[in-house]
């Protein structure tokens, strides 16, 4: 197994960011040929989903998840996590929903992805500018 | 890695498609022992769930999906992505909470399912009659 | 691979369990080194998640899976499953959301989790007080 861990700029508001371009050059760096790529965020507060960026999808996604996921809490009655900026228990609640883990097939080296998909980090989180990625690659 | 990729009729409504018999081919045919198989859509409109069928959780999770990502948009705001059929763009979000990708354990070729489980295709896009699924086996 | 089969006191009240020293157990066990562990529950009404434990997010999570799979059903018109509890058919479209399966990466033997992570079984439904963890190492 091939290994790397990626450090992503978050910056202080939510993001998603696309991280489709880096996995792809991780798996050059490892002379993928076929089997399976982990995404891994080792984050109590992120998770990785693959989406379409670009279209507005990302945006999107954040809203949705204000609703699922509220700063004020489930029926706005708060959070009993009660660290960091305001609502940020919300962000303790995401990785339940958006999980912090994706396996996407490789062949020939080469993502299995669709032609609208990325592989995306989702960070609620607005305390922490800077994550972490890890990237494993087994071959099959 | 053995991997395949299967078409799916989906049609022109939401539908949760079970593929748990088309998975068991697989892994059939690709003389699997002990594993690992990864169940992955590449399309940015469809997820993969493990629930049951045939006793209405499939129809509870289309409604209930209608909550988390309702055609309205996030509190009746619509959706920024605005391709498509009405309302698609909760299609485009669907993934975040379903994802695409589920790796199942298999044991002397066979799924490590429970009795009550089966490997489905949640697609609630209406503009896609025909999908494909990336069935992939890792041995171990 | 090596896999095992863990056997956890849920009880009949929601929870979220902890299984984070049991997976370094397994680990240990197994003698792993790098590879892919997989968390897998057997159970169609129960998921994985990983989160952060003892600091109000595990109770988080499950109020806040209360609104997103409410016990009265998508807008309060109930669920068509109507086996178990009142309610219970919310359990079986739990796992669409926190899916039963995680993968997490292996590094000389240890999770490469995060500092505040914890792999949890969650398990909304009350009326079966023990489950089954699938536990599979896959060596890279």
């Amino acid at each position: 197994m091939e290994s790397t861990a990626l450090t992503v700029r978050t910056g202080s508001q939510e993001v998603v960011v696309d991280l489709t371009r880096r996995c792809e050059d991780f798996l050059r760096g490892a002379g993928a040929g076929d089997g399976l790529l982990s995404v891994f965020v080792p984050h109590a507060t992120a998770g990785v989903a693959v989406i379409e960026t670009g279209a507005g999808s990302d945006d999107d996604l954040l809203a949705a998840l204000e609703q699922v996921v509220p700063h004020g809490g489930p029926a706005g009655q708060g959070w009993r996590h009660h660290h960091g900026s305001p609502g940020h228990g919300r962000d303790h609640v995401l990785p339940a929903i958006v999980a912090p883990s994706m396996t996407v097939p490789v062949l020939g080296g080469a993502m299995a992805l669709g032609t609208w998909q990325s592989v995306c980090l989702v960070d609620t989180n607005v305390d922490n500018p800077d994550r972490t990625v890890r990237l494993s690659y087994l071959a099959g």
